[in-house]
């Protein structure tokens, strides 16, 4: 049966591109709201190509831009049922005139393919559409039960999936999440991304008088706030880049022995990463390997410091009020809630005599990481490696992806996340671009990936 | 002699009112390239006002706006010769819907004069010359020779004013200096300015990767400037408000106790200067008063702080730039050069690994304080009571005035500074205003300031 589906794919490689081509001519740039006609154009073109091949679908309203469920209905075979998600939204341009090719004229070069979305996600997430359809083409049904939540707000936040989830939970129960929105690891290497890190992301402002004063005037006699947020902020974390805020790594998890074998074992350069980010030294938390830092330490980072004169030369004053945004990345098991509170308290200890302190929350999203030993992860290393002809390595991110606690919660579900493009893709930046291969590799990999779940039973 | 200068400013009051409402009715904004044709309208006036009543004068090109420079010539009975100092350049509007009537409609309201200058410097200057003029009408001499250096940059730096007297020098010799362009104490109470703080203008600038990186893929790998940043900055400074850079305080030169006595008896109100300026809590080093801190004790103070995501809400970049901006007061006996020089030292000590910084020199300025038991000191407080009918008080500032320093190092004289304005003139902001009182009483100050000083032989 799934040499059936593959064969299947292997004759469409053309039409399959030409299909993807036609779906990234659509500009839904979610961010933009004089594009809410593309946006659901985009929703319009999954839904029609769930609707050709016999799947189920419908376009739900969300009181933002629309999102576009799927479902194959109860498998013959039974096994687990996945639920794959995706997203047809894309993020903007940016400046178009660094683009090569316009950003919504997909073009092919060097075997890849470029356009806005072509990786992220439209070209990731249609792998997997286009995998279901080779098997509804062939025999009529795919092996499991198999359900698409395909949204277009991923690249907003993702605003209105959590209502969507929690009222369709009994539509979209399932084993498995799937997602392909992660890049492999390297040009020959496909990845399985397993973990990603929470986030609490908080504003300090500080105020003291209530005007910019005259830094010789007033001088010495008062609170500087800009002063005071420099000493806020150096009070967060030691010199050996540990975050000194009371019971931050209480709950932080162990990375396991065979976690970081796995880790070692990649071939990752510092140099190389270095000379990439074009920074003067890898510097950090004692102990850990530049990876584990990345994607198993918890981290306290300045994001942005406003305040005062920040003009060309010299002007004296003392700030009134200056801002400072530091968000904090976290692991499993650390707690957005204990995480919030405890830097909330620990920023309060700090404050200095003389200004009042306001703390904003901006963001907070738990850690996720899925389980190495699933049956579902290993079914899905077999399809990666059947798709793409290479073992894949596991992965972790240092960002995070605040979708993926929550299909955990509300749906019980751990994610399992084949990733098809290049590292450098150019996700958000110009000339995005998705190979061709791995296109063809990851839609072959979607395929399998259906085949070696229903072998679970 | 002196009461005949008196009575012919008492009879002259009117007129000299409606001269000083003539000179202000010229828009000599130094900083606004487009009222070049401005400022040498209020040169050729001031030049005017000198050789209307015989007093030779020049008027003089610098490269930058006009120098008026005057001199009665040699007086019969000897005696210490003054130069005065004062500027006809006066700062922009700003947002002019806050004046109540325009800044170059000079207006009287309740007893003020209000317009652009009327204190700085145009009315507080005039007061000198129209004093000189009050002798040249009556008695045809000054007591004393009297010269003037009257500048039209003052109000951006006074960029040429160094040039001018060093190659002048000899023209503008004098045993004093003398200017009004501080204020009283308050309303009942004129006062004399003895000194000013020094300033040492940095700007500290951290680099860290080549451009900015999202915090959770390189989060805990590199350093982050705005840490780094904050870090430095807090180096700077300790919890008791001290600045700990190494030998910062070696030259400081002790409150005597007759100063200390001096301050102590000024009518100030610690909660009064508190609610004025809206901080929470007044703050600063130990063991000094708020009076002490503001004008005799080295500060270090961000004037600025920039970098990273400004805008609402979040973004997760680790900033590949940041920049701080950090000025010091300093006092005598605090060399610019060598708190210049430790400045950068310590912030160099303080750079964490993983980031470069750059440290830029904005600004620099010697602190200045005349001594008070000179011969000077007391004709100028003879002469304010006698102009005021109120004994002034002695004041320091913490603002820094340049030219003090100059004159001190290029003519050897120390400067004279009665303050005739009030405190709350809006010098900077809307609604300028000179007191018609105090302009009258300034006036007959400056007359008996010239006859002061002659009886010093």
């Amino acid at each position: 049966m799934i040499d059936k589906a593959i064969a299947y794919i292997n004759e469409h490689a053309d039409a399959n591109l030409e299909r993807l081509k036609d779906l990234l001519r659509i500009p839904s740039i979610s961010t933009d709201p004089t594009r809410k006609g593309d946006i659901r154009a985009g929703a319009e073109w999954v839904h029609r190509a769930f609707a050709g091949c016999g799947i189920e679908a419908e376009i739900v309203e969300t009181g933002g831009h629309p999102c576009v469920l799927a479902d194959t209905g109860p498998a013959k075979g039974g096994g687990p049922t996945v639920l794959i998600y995706g997203h047809y939204d894309v993020q903007p341009t940016g400046d178009e005139s660094l683009w090569d090719s316009p950003a919504f004229e997909p073009t092919v070069r060097d075997g890849k393919l470029f356009a806005r979305g072509s990786a992220d996600d439209k070209g990731q997430a249609l792998t997997h559409i286009l995998a279901a359809e080779a098997w509804m083409k062939t025999v009529k049904a795919t092996p499991i039960r198999v359900k698409f939540v395909i949204e277009g707000e991923e690249e907003i936040g993702s605003p209105k999936l959590g209502p969507v989830i929690a009222k369709f939970k009994d539509r979209l129960a399932c084993d498995y999440v799937a997602l392909s929105d992660t890049p492999k690891f390297d040009k020959k290497t496909p990845a399985i991304t397993y973990g990603t890190k929470g986030m609490v992301y908080k504003e300090i402002v500080v105020t003291g008088p209530k005007q910019n004063l005259h830094s010789g005037s007033f001088g010495g006699v008062i609170t500087n706030p800009g002063n005071a947020l420099a000493a806020i902020v150096t009070s967060l974390r030691d010199k050996n880049n540990r975050v000194t805020i009371p019971g931050f790594y209480d709950r932080v998890r162990d990375i396991t022995d065979s976690e970081r074998r796995r880790m070692k074992a990649l071939p990752f350069d510092d140099n190389e990463f270095l000379t990439s980010m074009g920074a003067p030294a890898l510097t950090g938390e004692e102990g850990y390997s530049t990876i584990e830092r990345r994607w198993c330490r918890p981290t306290l980072d300045v994001n942005g410091l406003y305040g005062g004169y920040v003009g060309e030369g010299a002007s004296t004053v003392i700030p009134a009020k200056v801002m400072g945004k530091v968000s904090m990345r976290i692991v499993p098991d650390q707690t957005p809630e204990e995480i919030s509170a405890a830097f909330d308290k620990a920023v309060r200890a700090a404050v200095p005599p003389g200004v009042s302190v306001e703390i904003l929350t901006h963001n907070t999203c738990p850690a996720y990481v899925a389980p190495l030993d699933s049956p579902g992860m290993q079914a899905v290393e077999r399809a990666v490696e059947a798709g793409f002809g290479t073992k894949p390595v596991y992965l972790r991110e240092g960002g995070s992806l605040p979708i993926l606690a929550l299909f955990k919660e509300t749906l019980g579900a751990d994610s399992l996340m084949p990733g098809f493009c290049m590292p450098d893709c150019n996700a958000h930046g110009p000339n995005e671009y998705f190979g061709v291969d791995d296109f063809h590799n990851g839609t072959r990999a979607a395929a399998h990936l259906l085949h070696e779940l229903a072998q679970l039973g």
